[in-house]
């Protein structure tokens, strides 16, 4: 056996040792489980108007977009889609990529190198993560939510250089939000760019699904930039950056991920419009996924989050795990956080709200969730 | 002025003064121009079946898979499709990915750490190139196609590490293979993994469209993995790896990229699957791209691919921008690497062989560039 067989197999031994090995299980179109695990927050990914424009955009406009943005992959559903988010947004431009992981690399690695300067909260998603490592900047990793740190590490470090900070608007394990009034205060001060995500932030907080950067007056601002998903809210596939007209031309010219990346595929794109569309129409979506939060968030007595995924502690993996399983046995699909998943070390049951789960199923999963959690 | 939005406007200038800036040129559903551009070299991307296949899943499955591929996301339609995927790259497992990128991210990353060192062709890809920094290993960038600098490298500087050789099948730029035999054997001389990227090789290479890596017989083999994207050839959107049940597994639990990433949407899979069913069923499609693409080779006097780029040496980089702009006044859309997009420093008008054009376009489009090339 060569080096590279000897070492798959001992990694995957000591996974094994470690009870930490993951594995894909598949699941049909329609399994009668009640799905709070995924991040289609609004429920729009299955609405009949998303769906079908989604499956209209294949017709029209085939499986694929066929090549980079850059060469003639830009279809005129893409720029649409830019100008609506844009607006929804209170930005002044967007620019749509293939997945939000990839709007992340793209926005970090086309804006800093190694001569610039990376502040990082220490929750951010590992998109953000790699983002930076891309990079090869200098980082710097702050306590989570510590303005005063961001601010300490720019006052020492900075030393002529452009400096980056990276946040997200609602954080996806723990469901808390980011003081970002005070962050972009800091930033502004000490002429750093802050680079928020909004993943967890569209759709479902600020008074319309917004998200926090607009809901919070930070929209617009030139040192503010925002990054996001298509992919959760808006029930389809893709990501966006979102900022000055400058900064997405920048992008389109600079950024290798974007570039060298085939366009986001047409059903997904359209997907994604209708969902904002649907979102600017009902705007009573996110409301109805706050007060589900709340109630649940009260009913198990854990806090509520700032956006819509409930992060339930358990005091261990294994009894995470066996929480998750006798959910499922229940028919209630939950999410499991277990280091090294988790930036405290404490295992989790994540639960998503989901508004397009009907009411009396809604009901059932609560009472489900209240007797595994507290039964 | 802040320092950032300073530092925008001064790229911008550097940009246009240089005369290298680049803009999006968004396309409609049917704009009557010939697409020699793009990458759907067998015109399946708007092929009814593969579009309808794509417009059903939307329709059955939503708009988007809703969640990591770890946590909900994983759909049985992905598991069909790496299934058939693997069967017809005769490879004993994949793994379906959210893009082409994605997949080399994730491969590379999941592979190596700063500990291993990494041998890149010159010639590779963006994603590859981004994969090899992300990972941190040390990296060595050998001439292109250079068997003995990548056998004098993995003798010299291995010294018990863990080593990995990136190279693709067929490169986009210049159209030429990789000397896969020779690179195989030379990895497994020195227990060395080959990642091939068959981005440019699936649906054209091969006697069946079945990529260079099973038609020279190195499928299956323990130290060649394979990267593929669905977005080219099987007109859709996503990249898969292929390779060993242990490989897979192992990227499952350790990549990041794959890990953190929301699933491939249902209408890219089940496209992307359907375009592979096609290919299967009409294996005359890749003599169809090869006899065009030879045949436009003789016609301008210029080297035949190995696959369905054919890529025309330009005197300047205002020359081909010159020749693209003659080619779409003749209806006929053609794309062009200018630097820093070539590794050569020779700017090319780069002619996409598409097996879907009809045979009186096809010639129509041949007489154009005939005329703009040599007229």
């Amino acid at each position: 056996m060569g080096a590279w067989e000897t070492w798959l197999a001992d990694e995957a031994a000591r996974r094994d040792a470690a009870g930490l090995t993951r594995r894909l299980r598949p699941r049909g179109a329609d399994d009668d489980v009640i799905d709070l695990a995924g991040n289609d927050y609004l429920g729009l990914s299955r609405d009949p108007l998303v769906a079908s424009a989604a499956a209209d955009a294949a017709l029209t406009w085939g499986a694929g977009a066929g090549a980079s943005r850059l060469v003639t992959g830009t279809l005129s559903l893409h720029t649409t889609l830019e100008q609506e988010l844009a607006m929804f947004l209170a930005q002044p431009a967007a620019l749509v990529m293939s997945s939000g992981y990839h709007a992340n690399l793209a926005a970090v690695t086309a804006l800093v190198d190694r001569d610039c300067f990376i502040v990082s909260d220490g929750h951010v998603h590992a998109s953000l993560i790699d983002a930076a490592r891309l990079s090869r900047a200098e980082i710097a990793v702050t306590p989570h939510n510590d303005v005063a740190a961001v601010a300490a590490l720019l006052d020492q470090r900075r030393g002529g250089r452009r400096c980056l900070v990276l946040v997200e608007s609602v954080y996806s394990v723990l469901g808390d939000a980011a003081p970002l009034v005070e962050l972009a205060a800091v930033c502004e001060e000490h002429d750093a760019l802050l680079v928020v995500d909004e993943a967890h932030g569209i759709g479902v907080a600020g008074p319309s699904g917004e998200g926090l950067v607009r809901a919070l007056g930070l929209a617009g601002l030139p040192h503010v930039v925002v990054t996001a998903t298509l992919s959760k809210s808006l029930g389809a596939q893709g990501g966006a950056l979102l900022g000055s007209p400058a900064l997405v031309e920048h992008l389109v010219n600079r950024a290798r991920p974007f570039i060298f990346d085939t366009a986001l595929a047409p059903a997904a794109a359209a997907g994604a419009l209708a969902a904002l569309r649907l979102l600017r129409s009902a705007p009573d979506l996110p409301a109805r996924v706050r007060s589900r939060v709340v109630g649940l968030a009260d009913l198990l007595g854990v806090e509520a989050p700032a956006g819509a995924v409930l992060s339930v502690p358990m005091p261990s993996p294994q009894a995470a795990l066996a929480a998750q399983a006798a959910c499922l046995d229940h028919g209630v699909r939950v999410g499991c956080f277990r280091p090294p998943s988790v930036p405290d070390g404490i295992s989790r049951l994540r639960v998503t709200t989901n508004a397009g789960v009907p009411d009396d199923a809604w009901q059932r999963a609560s009472d489900v969730l209240l007797e595994v959690v507290h039964g």
